[in-house]
């Protein structure tokens, strides 16, 4: 199973493309889309979609995975990244691919098995996880691949779950 | 020039296409796109998308214009209209069309001439300008043509300012 991971935003997107073989993670492809601050928004956000679709044409993911965000920032911030986050998901919608969102908080529970677990500790079980040398930057790439972890984890506890209730 | 007002949601997106003849302003058509919340929002979006699409290639207007929304409201709405909003505003982008976005106030110092109206003020300035026989319901398709009206009301202004400064 290929999932692609998204950590969106107007300025920066991050991704991650990681295969699921047997109970391994294997990165496949991963970095971020970036958009000028000079750029007219709607055209930022057709570059994001453009640039979306041009990856899952190229790295076929079986399903993607987002984060559910909770801002405590302010609402403008929320507005113009949904407004990316749309385009993103649309782009999975138009291929038939399931969009599963988590919590930031399901995040660090998948990841590093601690709700509470700092950014840093994420992206530290990010670079185990997948055997990298060093930790992806910026932090949009390390988020996008937690995600992506983190949908990898819980579809095998599901597909457990769904064992067990056939048996 | 046919101007097409949004007034985007993930429920529903009013839209309203207007004309600008002259100093008049003709409705040419307007009405709401709906989603049900029983369909998976990825879905839902591309419901929004194509819908959005087909309007625009239907009606082909010549720009676009968006309420600029400042929230009070939750954080999480902010979000999932963003969302509505960034696929609409892609479609614009994807046809070279330009989207002007446009403040409440702004809106209703256009339409009413005094940006603290009330909304049903704004809703009955609509009904006059476009000579309709009654306030278009539900209020996202007069807020869609309110913002349509804003629009057509500063681009006279902007022409009659470049007409100036060209003199």
């Amino acid at each position: 199973m290929r999932v692609l991971g998204i950590d969106p935003g107007i300025a920066i997107v991050g991704f991650g493309f990681i295969d699921k073989i047997g109970s391994k993670l294997v990165p496949v492809q991963y970095g971020c889309i970036t958009t000028e601050a000079r750029t007219a928004p709607e055209e930022r956000l057709k570059q994001v979609y453009d640039s979306a679709c041009a990856l899952m044409d190229r790295y076929k993911p079986d399903t993607v995975a987002v984060e559910k965000l909770f801002f405590n920032r302010n609402v403008t911030t929320a507005f113009s990244v949904g407004q990316a986050r749309g385009v993103v998901i649309l782009a999975a919608a138009q291929r038939g691919l399931p969009v599963a969102e988590y919590t930031p908080l399901q995040v660090k529970q998948a990841v590093v098995g601690y709700g509470k677990a700092e950014k840093r500790q994420v992206q530290e079980m990010v670079r185990m996880f997948l055997k990298l040398s060093a930790i992806p930057k910026p932090d949009d790439v390390a988020d996008a691949l937690a995600v992506a972890i983190c949908h990898a984890h819980s579809s095998v506890l599901t597909n457990k779950i769904n064992e067990v209730n056939r048996s």
